[in-house]
């Protein structure tokens, strides 16, 4: 199947010679590595070398010359005293004229010659350009919820290109993979579903060992660890045992044996993620056991070879009863993990979504970032949009990641600890963190199904390495790279979209932090009633008074799970940020918020203003017509604006009809509303 | 795969020599067939001669002799002059001794003795009994909606009997099944789903006709002409066509050969049943045909050969918008077919589900009874539990049947007409018509999941062979065979759950007629909007005010379809039938009833009420344990009844929170309705 390089074009500038020489690109012509021989080892160097001259080439029309006699005008430098892992500087200010790259290992240098390329192909000038970059984050993750029978749960670009019938794909897609998100940093991947049942119990077996370490040594060549997800009930399914009880002797055992037969034959292999019971996933409940009590199990059977067990707490009762109004699932994670709090041993990491309920398109941040104090974690997102569109709808989501990082936690001893900093090596001891998306990736032949989603694969890299970047710059570079060869205008627009896209998709679906109101099973398109009285603990409660959850002491209690001043802050009505009012109070459809408006005239609003966001991306884009340097790329995201538009309408009708089927009020300003 | 014999057990009566003389059963042990040789040729001979004696001698202990001396005293006489075809006397009346079987046909005679076997084993006298049965309808036919792969359309009762992997079966539950429908009076089956697909539509060709052929011959043998769904698509699936034009030349010649083709390999066929233009089958509006031109096409082809077509009236636009409130699902058969009224050749049979809507647990007639004046018809109803809780709910469905029939529909010149009048030959010149329904059959061990649901089994073809019975009776003559050897305090509880549960199931479900309300796609539990902004056509409508739908003249104007003065009993609040108010007009939640209750007291009542039905089956039933004979069954039922208890609840609750939800209002009995 055919594929686009997404980002990764590098196509030709048309330059001057003078605008050559100003911008210091000449100095790209000849370079040499000093001690290359020694880093010729690196797995990463075949990687370094035809990533900076096929890239120059391509973009510039000459190939860069590899020279030893001194007459370099660029410097690849390895120093093992450089810094941190992965960093890297890139400086052209020695001379005026010459440049360097230093890292202190050959993957750093990898990184920077993505990095200088991006500058080159968005025609930044490199004279006095000097920049180190240190990553924010040890493990910057994707997490893929690939099926080896080649289906992708929540998977929007087509089927697996890990897997397929039930075999492990090896080919030069894998190499296109791994060469495109180790562009922009990601140096982990997970390359199967959490879910793991049926053949993907296996892939510790022999059955797959040869493939799985053909794709974990493609994937080291730039710098990336192959993880696998972990079926905690193999010790039964694979290993005939009658348990899979994490303290007792026979299974550990057994892991043991396991974990020494798999890091044998597949040595780069960086570790496991685990769903334990959680949706039906077998765990150490079923023994009466903890969460620590299982992944210190696997982390210890994994430790000899410097293996990671990365554990998710994603734990809810997912059997509620909707008439119980005490049970609240957003409290689960928090009530499950926190009693925990350092009993995980070094090499377990818990992987924590970023809100309490499940990738919402607005959620409180999970109140185990600030809560833990003695734990590795990371934050998990999502970037496959599964409930924020499904990559029909745009919706560019490094805003809210941004949001999300940006969250000060006020956890005691470091009050100033964001969400970012947690994560980091930054605030917690022995820190092994990092941050984890779920990924939107298929075999499409544009990766991602929508085209604007890769601006959330690209942006994901990027904030994951830098946490301190601005969404819209991100935005920016994508586009240009992306769309190198469209007008300013377009770019312009495209930017303009993407930014406007979450508060859009926010506007016309479900109000002010309620969640859900999702089609149950495949979570697109409204449907308000949808999760209200089933199973799930997803509820809105609304009826001919108002709408919302008490999750204050009142209610639930939930509010309490967060540290002082938040704790305060979510408890009361007036303190509440209102993107979130309904997250955590009741409130009544009468109710003014801080604008002035009744809450049912801000549903209304917002929901006629968001179906008309749509509207306008859809004209933006129309109007855009032979702006595009990629005319099928142009015709693609045409398509889907299409989709978005009908279905925004489709979302604002429906909320606006359920609220004014329940309360009677009519739109102030006498928009239609269906009865 | 092992099974019952459901109503078919004739278990033992344990008599005195007193009570045999008594009630004439001695008459049974000696018969004659005269004119036997001519007889024999037959199909059904067989099955006469075995079921009367293996019945009797089950029930009796003696094996009856034939005899040809003239010494018998019990005879089996055809006399072709006897009358109507499948009518049949039973005459014990002559001599006070002796008695007689009379029909026009072996195929009488055959009816006869599972009538006479009844009667012995319910335990009735035969001494002074006489009595003549003539069918009311000419067809009393079974729909089946088995797919070839085994699985069943709406099939709650296990896996097809009639196919597996894409092969038919022919085995012993063949001719098991032909018996048990054949004792209760079917005549025709139609073997495989109405939505024909894959391998289903090469049902007419030589891949399968040899075990058609083979199933065609031993349903014979009962008497059932085997008929067949058909793809209105095959002249291209199976012909390499590129149209299925009715009006085309070379699809008109294809069919005549196909069918030329079809009857010599399977002489004993029916004929075809055809679901076109419908949910997303093909038809003739394809070609802008209407379905006149593509019975009459069809009903040409198979004249030859005696066939008929049977044409499905289940015509509605399934791709209908919410906010629509002009277009009315409820309207659309009536609009497809009255215009051809007259068109259809005789060998044509209009097939009209019970109601415009489809099989909810209440809807209005069909307002094609009495529409239609010129137009051979049958009734569709659906003893598969689709919408009636899916045969884990009982509920005995002959009093709706009942009340369908008794339906006057003031069709001009036969204003006394009902719809058992116009379905059968009474009404209508040159009718050829009869009634239909969905089967509730599967291979599970008793034929229809629960074991009350084959009450709607055996009473369907009572009520079909006679529409004057009454339904109380057929459900006591059902339980009394079915548990034969049971108290009699278990058969009335028996008898008075049946009764009832139709009832309770519409208290506890969705209310006054309005429908629907259930989970998508599967039908099963409830949910208030499930389908209330899907495309199906299907709304409520309910808001705070109230809930309903304006079919009246002011509305749809559905109601106009119906002749007066039936369309003015609908059109007004005043005169329409409560139990149907909601499927004609919008009403307010503080209207009252002619009970002088609230609408929305009401609501709350039945639901109450419903819910309590339920629980009092299954506290009756748990009260017979040891009272029924049969100890297997009593459990499966006892699973069952738990299962719909439970189910009830929660109906009831949904519901009652639901509309608590819209309107606020408190129930005046303070019972527990949740937020």
């Amino acid at each position: 199947m055919e594929y686009t390089e997404a980002w990764l074009k590098y196509r030709r500038l048309s330059l001057s010679r003078q605008q050559c020489e100003e911008r210091l690109y000449d100095s790209l012509i000849s370079y040499a590595i000093p001690f290359e021989e020694g880093l010729k080892e690196s797995p990463c160097f075949g990687a370094l070398i035809s990533e900076f001259e096929n890239g120059v080439e391509a973009l510039l029309g000459m190939r860069p010359q590899r020279v030893t006699d001194g007459s370099e005008t660029l410097r690849f430098a390895v120093d093992p005293a450089f810094g941190s892992e992965d960093a890297y500087s890139i400086d052209f200010t020695q001379n005026g004229k010459n440049g360097a790259i230093t890292a202190s290992d050959v993957r750093g240098l990898l990184y920077g010659v993505f990095h200088l390329l991006r500058l080159v192909a968005t025609g930044k000038s490199l004279a006095d350009f000097s920049q180190t970059c240190v990553p924010s984050n040890p493990l910057r993750m994707l997490n893929h919820w690939d099926n080896m029978d080649g289906s992708i749960e929540r998977g929007y670009s087509g089927r697996s290109f890990f897997f397929a019938d039930d075999q492990v794909l090896v080919n030069d897609r894998t190499r296109a993979y791994a060469r495109l998100v180790a562009s922009v940093g990601i140096n982990a991947v997970v390359i199967n579903n959490v879910n793991v049942k049926n053949a993907a119990t296996y892939l510790i077996t022999d059955r797959y060992f040869d493939k799985v370490r053909a794709l974990s040594e493609i994937f080291d060549e730039y710098g990336i660890a192959l993880y696998l997800s972990l079926n905690f009930a193999a010790p039964m399914e694979l290993g005939g045992l009658d348990k899979s009880d994490p303290l007792d002797p026979g299974v550990i055992e057994w892991w043991q044996k396991k974990m020494a037969e798999v890091f044998i034959a597949v040595p780069k292999l960086g570790g496991f993620l685990v769903k334990a019971d959680s949706e039906g996933r077998p765990g150490p409940f079923t023994y009466g056991r903890d969460h620590a009590d299982g992944a210190n199990m696997l982390a210890r059977a994994v430790a000899p070879y410097g293996g990671r067990i990365i554990w998710r707490c994603f734990v809810y009762n997912c059997r509620q009863d909707w008439r119980d109004t005490k049970t609240d699932r957003a409290r689960s994670g928090y009530d499950n993990f926190m009693p925990l709090d350092g009993r995980f041993l070094d090499n377990v990491i818990l992987q924590i979504k970023n809100g309490p309920m499940d990738f919402q398109v607005r959620e409180p941040v999970h109140p185990l970032f600030g809560g833990l104090m003695k734990t590795n974690q990371m934050l998990e997102v999502q970037i496959a949009q599964e409930y924020t569109g499904q990559q029909k709808h745009v919706c560019y989501l490094m805003p809210m990641f941004k949001e999300i990082l940006d969250f000060k936690t006020y956890m005691p001893g470091h009050e100033d600890a964001t969400v970012a900093d947690i994560i980091s090596t930054r605030t917690l001891k022995n820190a092994n963190g990092g941050i984890v998306a779920v990924a939107n990736t298929g075999n499409d032949e544009n990766w991602t199904g929508h085209d604007f989603a890769a601006a959330n694969l690209f942006g994901f890299g990027r904030l994951a390495f830098d946490t301190t970047l601005d969404p819209e710059s991100i935005a920016r570079e994508w586009a240009e790279l992306t769309f190198a060869g469209s007008t300013k205008a377009a770019i312009d627009a495209i930017v303009n979209i993407l930014m406007r896209s979450w508060p859009a998709y926010e506007k016309y679906t479900s109000p002010l932090g309620i969640g859900w109101m999702v089609n149950p099973n495949h979570h697109y398109g409204p449907n308000v009633e949808g999760y209200e009285f089933d199973r799930w603990g997803t509820y809105h409660r609304a009826n001919w008074r108002g709408i919302g959850v008490d999750r204050t002491t009142k209610g639930t209690g939930y509010t309490m799970q967060y540290r002082e001043p938040n704790a305060s802050m979510y408890e009361h009505v007036e303190t509440c940020p209102e993107e979130l009012l309904l997250f955590f109070h009741f409130i009544p459809y009468d109710y003014r918020l801080k604008t002035g408006k009744t809450l049912i005239q801000h549903i209304y609003d917002t929901h006629f203003e968001g179906a008309q966001d749509a509207a306008d991306f859809l004209d933006t884009w129309k109007n855009l017509d032979g702006q595009i340097s990629d005319k099928e790329a142009y015709e693609r995201v045409l398509e889907r604006l299409k989709i978005q538009a009908e279905s925004a309408v489709e979302w604002r009708d429906r909320i606006n009809t359920y609220f004014y089927r329940h309360c009677g009020t009519e739109d102030e300003h006498g928009r239609k509303i269906y009865e």
